[in-house]
């Protein structure tokens, strides 16, 4: 009996012992979990992401960006776009986003004025908005993260002068009614004019995005400069486009050729060396850093200071641009 | 003694079930916790904010934002400094702070040379760097987080505009040496000369970044021209010299002052109506959002492709500039 009671008694201390473990055990990680839980949101949490041409291969990475983002965080991603190249399009997709109040839309906006309206009407309904690829700078979007087109124009007027040793006349096949376009070809010609004396433009053509105007573009170009020495395409269809004139016209390898996006028909010409260089944008940073934006203002992780004007998140992000030649082409094929 | 034994028992399944209930519930959470663990580091990655001038309070938001991320990430910062304005003495603090190896280091820069070879060494070592305020565009820094000057002038040259109708000559004080304060000028000027052309800029004068040569300047410019109308500091102490100056030819209020940063001196002159305006920069956002890029590199949550020139993570984030006037100047006082 009196063994029975010990053995009674030490069951009651050890059961004792084990609550207590476990409640202390169970204290200490949550209690060390809420202020080490680090930025994490809610599954709920939906986060759209807003294009034009919504089939588009160029998007994917972008989306991939955004997706990445999402599971980093822990929210749900949607991805909703107009099918065409319409403005009016977009708003009408935008305007049903806005009406189920997401956490928060990142837009690429078909024309820097159309979705104003619609984008200021979500903003000040408190739905986080930010621009990617292409911006709205008169909206009140929050934010855009898009290559800096100046700078990419820049870049491609140095690899150019490198290539040509800083001598020659050279030739830009762009769109010359889209803003992206004229920063590119601005960069390009102003970098040339003011550090490479020896360089001079021919000509800066409307190629209107298509390969084949593109290409009888660049044959244009060619009776009447044969002395043209290069070619740079503000647009991937443009590149493309030159490439096929060029071999037609036996000179492919024979120009340089600095085309841009790093679409598969571009990387299948830089890989043959038709065209020696493409401008690749940083367009999984554009999709990952804008859901890392719309999350720090849904959930209010923001500059103190505020009002009218005011930037409660950086509202300028340059997503990058990479020079892809042959040596590195084969890290940029879709994976 | 059945009494007993049925007791004893009863208690031997309670303690069944305890163990198992904790057991389960101890793991559920577990696994869950993991695929929702967000963004979140440890507390042993120690990330290194470093500046020069340490002791001035312009750092201190920056920093505040720098340590409000590590919260959110659950990591460590700690802020190191040169005292004086010396690049030698940054260059050896910047070493130092090197060989401890930290998950990343932000780095303000002296000015845009001095530091390159000590930060290319460390980003060749694997150390991530990026820089915020003042950068160094040459060197291999990840990433540049910081004010836009030339647009932070251009919204100066508008803000001028605006509160003297267009019409109207005005002089800049400035800091010609410093890279951040030519463009400040240049921006001022581009935008007044391209926008306003009822607007004149008489001089643009030397403040040496101090508030007793700043007001001589201002003073000097008004004996040459008494009808300037306005005055843009590029600097903080500039725009307090200016309104000094003013202050003591009985002009104070009655020429328009667009003064820099929110030091407490500048503040309280917006406070008075001496300054009308002064621009605020994004220091929060610098600070913040470095140590979230920082992150994404220690971690490797980076954009893929590589490789020379490639951009991991977005190269530039333009921290913001927000116009601070009588109307929200108390919501720029420290708290």
């Amino acid at each position: 009996m009196k063994k029975l009671l010990f053995v009674y008694g030490l069951l009651v201390v050890t059961f004792l012992a084990y609550i207590w473990y476990f409640v202390l055990r169970d204290e200490a990680p949550t209690g060390w979990n809420e202020s080490a839980a680090g930025l994490t949101g809610e599954i709920s949490e939906k986060y759209v992401m807003v294009t034009f041409q919504s089939s588009l291969d160029y998007w994917r990475t972008s989306m991939k960006g955004f997706e990445d983002a999402a599971q980093q965080l822990n929210v749900s991603v949607e991805f909703q776009g107009a099918t065409q190249y319409d403005p009016n399009e977009e708003i009408t997709v935008l305007e049903k986003v806005i009406a189920r109040k997401p956490a928060g839309i990142a837009v690429t906006a078909i024309n820097p004025e159309a979705l104003n309206p619609t984008i200021d009407k979500a903003v000040a309904a408190g739905i986080p908005i930010v621009l990617f690829d292409s911006g709205a700078p008169k909206s009140k979007a929050y934010a855009f993260l898009g290559t800096d087109n100046y700078d990419a124009g820049a870049q491609a007027a140095r690899e150019m002068a490198r290539r040509l040793g800083g001598r020659g006349k050279v030739a830009v096949v762009t769109q010359p009614n889209q803003l992206n376009h004229q920063e590119r070809t601005r960069g390009f010609e102003e970098t040339l004019q003011k550090d490479y004396p020896g360089m001079s433009i021919a000509e800066v053509a409307d190629g209107k995005g298509d390969i084949l105007v593109s290409s009888q573009a660049t044959n244009r170009i060619l009776e009447a400069h044969p002395d043209v020495q290069g070619f740079f395409a503000t647009q991937a269809n443009g590149g493309v486009g030159i490439a096929e004139a060029l071999e037609t016209l036996g000179l492919a390898g024979r120009k340089v050729v600095i085309g841009f996006d790093t679409d598969k028909g571009t990387l299948d010409l830089v890989k043959s060396g038709v065209i020696d260089a493409t401008l690749a944008q940083g367009t999984w940073n554009m999709g990952y850093w804008s859901l890392l934006s719309l999350f720090h203002l849904h959930h209010g992780i923001v500059a103190a200071g505020g009002g009218e004007g005011s930037h409660p998140i950086p509202p300028y992000m340059d997503t990058g641009i990479t020079i892809v030649t042959r040596d590195n082409v084969d890290d940029y094929y879709a994976k």
